[in-house]
């Protein structure tokens, strides 16, 4: 495993500056200066408003920028990276996250780009999904690190991830490549949300493993399991408190515990999981996968089943050697990987040295 | 549609002399000189030995270039670019053609170098597998052209394909991206050759779609309507001459009269494609596909059922629009394609403009 110090993303070597990060989401606003070392100072963050308008969702996202120009080294930022739950339209500079459903074709990264210009930062800003971010992310400093081609996954409520190819952020046109949630893993199977059919995420998110489980006759635990739980997989909660735990979490205790229906829901989800994953080192030549989120939290749970099931879909030779990983970065990984897109996606300002 | 004289493909411009082009298949080894206009000059082949040794094959592809040599313009040539059926590994130069039992891991790209300093030309040479060839092809003066991300396919007795990402040809670091035959579009599926799970191949390929077709019962017609089949579906036949023609050819021709398994055939075929075709547009953002081979050579009666069933699988708003066409180049696709991807892939020569 690699150590601090940590080297500045690729193509950055030559500006020192810290990069601003923003990370929206549809829980909280998040800021931070991120260091080329991968460190980070003046975190802030500030609570999405919940049935505002446009306006006021931005409003939120202004605070956190004021609160960031507070920072002594604020003059001394070189760019400002912003990652957002998606869709997003990085071509156009917009999102409408599923989760703010006050931000239809928001132009958040023009809104972003006049704030920072109205404290005195006229940075060039880059918007990225969450997806994508994760990923530059986890190639910057976390488990993705030294792969020149690598998938990086989100297992959560949703399915999202990002790819890296011949060391660049692949983020395609519109920033949504990467977008394995939304593969068919069944061209015969269920309808999608999305209105696809057999979409990866309508198999193996979060919710579709407890509503699988539920429907298989699966019973959740009561109180006492559902506090055990909540202490061993952060993360998978679909909701806090008491009562019967039927998240994703609650059949992972299930699982570890033995219950066979838990057991095939996991197993079911880590087969589409190492289809997907399989078919996309079968397009593009990617080594590794990398899976964070909170289903990620069950651990072997989900990692084996993975495994043990990529020998039937990864069997060309330039394939089946691909790894199957644990994201490393936890709780920040959305303001670092802000911070590494635009670094990334950004082109080297001219060497100094 | 465009018209001559074509541009040179990108990072070309600065070298303007012709591409020895060789393209190794399992029934033959041609050679060209590949202009940067696009045109070909010192066309030629051999049949690929059959039952033959390693160094009898190799033997053949130094007789291709042993032909070229004696163009007037050989020694104006600038690079070589080796074409081959797959499995390639672009990383060591080797190649393991299915259709070419004698070569597994056989260093082809060393000997072709071999071949040409020996008649005076030591030229830089590139590998490249024939999906990967093809796309070259296409998006230097075919469908793809224009296109900065594209999925170009061979649908054929096999399928096969190549990427072309941010206006680069993407051939992975062992040259086998684009493999979207082997990516499962349905997990709970059959068995694949390849020990895959309902693999693309295994439902889509003219092999598949004659199988299905069988097993449900359709009847092969006979000797009158075999010779129409071949006058209208070139490329579709599995065997030549008369008889029953139980090949997807064949079904092709079912399909227009009207049978309903034959529709049946095509559309499973189509649907699976468009499964690819979409998850391939979700993973990385192409924005077109590209199909060729014999099995495209049925027009509508395959191209109609991947439009229609696309809306059940690219749904989302970067890929709802994708496009999906015929290959524009036929014949001469391996030797275009093989001068394409070496220009392509080759570092590009110092600028003298």
């Amino acid at each position: 495993m690699p150590s601090a110090p940590f080297p500045a993303p690729r193509a950055t070597a030559a500006a020192s500056g810290p990069t601003v990060a923003i990370d929206i989401g549809g829980t909280k606003i998040a800021g931070a200066l991120v260091h080329p070392d991968g460190t980070m100072t003046a975190t802030t963050r500030r609570p999405t408003p919940r049935g505002a308008d446009a306006d006021s969702v931005m409003e939120a996202v202004a605070q956190v920028v004021a609160d960031l120009s507070e920072s002594p080294l604020w003059t001394a930022a070189v760019r400002c990276g912003i990652g957002s739950a998606g869709p997003v339209d990085t071509s156009r500079g917009t999102v409408s996250p599923v989760n703010i459903g006050a931000w239809r074709d928001f132009p958040v990264q023009e809104r972003v780009a006049a704030e920072l210009a109205a404290r005195g930062a006229d940075l060039p800003t880059v918007l990225a999904g969450d997806g994508v971010a994760m990923t530059a992310a986890e190639h910057w400093l976390g488990a993705a690190r030294g792969h020149a081609n690598a998938l990086c996954m989100v297992v959560s409520t949703g399915v999202g991830g990002g790819l890296i190819l011949n060391n660049q952020l692949h983020p395609g046109p519109t920033g949504n490549a990467g977008h394995i949630g939304h593969i068919s893993v069944a061209f015969d199977g269920e309808p999608c949300a999305c209105g696809g059919h057999g979409c990866v995420e309508s198999i193996a998110s979060g919710t579709a493993i407890a509503r699988w489980a539920l429907e298989q006759g699966w019973t959740p635990a009561g109180t006492d399991a559902t506090a055990g739980a909540a202490g061993t997989t952060p993360g998978l909660h679909g909701a806090g408190g008491g009562g019967r735990d039927a998240t994703a979490a609650g059949v992972a205790v299930a699982a570890a515990g033995g219950d066979p229906i838990a057991l095939a829901a996991f197993d079911r989800a880590g087969r589409a999981l190492a289809a997907a994953i399989a078919a996309t080192a079968t397009l593009v030549e990617t080594d590794i996968a990398v899976i964070g989120g909170g289903v990620a939290a069950a651990g072997d749970t989900l990692f084996a089943p993975i495994r043990s099931h990529l020998a039937s879909y990864a069997t060309l030779s330039f394939v089946k050697d691909i790894q199957v990983v644990p994201a490393m970065l936890g709780t920040h990984a959305g303001l670092i990987g802000a911070a590494a897109a635009a670094t990334m996606l950004l082109p080297s300002p001219p060497s100094s040295s």
